[in-house]
């Protein structure tokens, strides 16, 4: 039987999601508590990986296993032996051919910020502090640039090796309440470090260091210098996964 | 010069407000803080102290100095030698008669729960899970019960040796949001884990466990046993103080 797990989690005190030896990661703890479970290495293939200190509302998450346990009951049963900060949110069987990284249609991330002239303890742990208003307006024209299928490379973090680096933004989506800025990007796909990049771009388009022009010449030529900055990865959370 | 210093903190990490031997406090970490910058013992004194793994948005400290320091600027000086649990949200000026504790006239806490069938990871660092629906027309018919100047012996936990129960509850706002729900308690003081045992008992006649009835009953007998139990610390917050 094929399973799928959504899984909720806490980023702060994970090394990313995808194991690495000697440190912290959720998929670790994820194959831990199914093998205490099932007394029995199970290897799970997550929708993607998550960088280190990016949280996850609703990643999805697929295992095969040979016992009998009802498909629903994995939430309640690894619920009790996962630690705190990973958790179960749902659990459903799904068909052989599923695969949870390349039946993966749609992604979306939120990216959380919040204005003020101090890192609030109260805020800070989910959200990056943003010390300047923003031009939202100027924002708003610089999504409508991003969104559409292009040659992302310009949001490609040096060091990565991927060569394909076109993708689809469906739409990005600013949430103003209060003090707290939410966007919301959803796309096919995403490079290294992409969201984070785009909205770093967006914030400086919003504080007046770039242009919407500077953004579109980023996109055309591909350079990376002429983006904006990575942006922590604390305010980041991988919001939800749709499949076909 | 006496300076007022607004005060936010993320109480998971902190045996409580006040200083205690051998464990780490608010109280102890603010006046590390000001020792390092003043070079000097000063004391500090707070509104009033929140138990372990309580949080404050705007917890209220003040203290005497004969530094040279303008009162604006030990926000920002203060910042940089606290942790990140705690921070200074602003620093004032008072006159030499306010005191942070006797000036205070009223005080607001926030409880805050979410709906679901597990502890959610990005949720129940600040909030209290509930599995099951309330109803909230007969929580607020509850919260006309609590209003007002009441002895609250009832809800006062037991090993508390204050003698006078008698507080005045100004107001109790329920803020419910998709699966999020606040509670805001008003009043002008309030007794050892009052607020706790107040939203306590409210969901307990949210969920029919308990009626309005029960509740009018164990405020005027002061019974302890009748009223709700006390919920966890890490759903309440110090929302604001509020002075003459």
């Amino acid at each position: 039987m094929k399973v799928l797990l959504t899984v909720a989690y806490d980023g702060t005190d994970f090394c990313g999601y995808q194991v690495q030896p000697n440190l912290r990661t959720v998929e670790e703890e994820l194959e831990n508590a199914l093998y205490k479970l099932l007394k029995k290495e199970t290897k799970t293939v997550a929708s993607g990986r998550t960088d280190s200190g990016v949280h996850a509302l609703n990643q999805k998450v697929h295992f095969e296993t040979d016992a009998t346990i009802p498909a629903s009951k994995y939430k309640e049963a690894l619920n009790s032996l996962l630690p705190s900060d990973v958790k179960v949110v749902s659990s459903k069987k799904v068909s052989d051919n599923f695969n949870a990284r390349y039946s993966a249609k749609t992604k979306t991330y939120r990216y959380s910020l919040y204005f003020g002239d101090f890192e609030n303890p109260m805020l800070s742990r989910y959200k990056t502090l943003l010390k300047y208003p923003l031009d939202l307006e100027k924002m708003k024209e610089a999504c409508k640039v991003i969104e559409g299928e292009h040659d992302f490379k310009c949001f490609l973090s040096s060091g990565s090796s991927v060569k394909d680096t076109v993708r689809t933004v469906y739409s990005i989506k600013m949430v103003k309440r209060g003090n707290l800025l939410d966007f919301y990007v959803k796309g096919n796909g995403f490079l290294y470090n992409m969201v984070r990049i785009i909205v770093g771009s967006l914030v400086a388009i919003g504080e007046g260091r770039l242009t919407v022009l500077d953004l579109e010449t980023a996109i055309k030529t591909g350079d990376r210098k002429l983006a904006g900055k990575t942006m922590p990865a604390k305010g980041l959370t991988l919001y939800s996964v749709s499949y076909k």
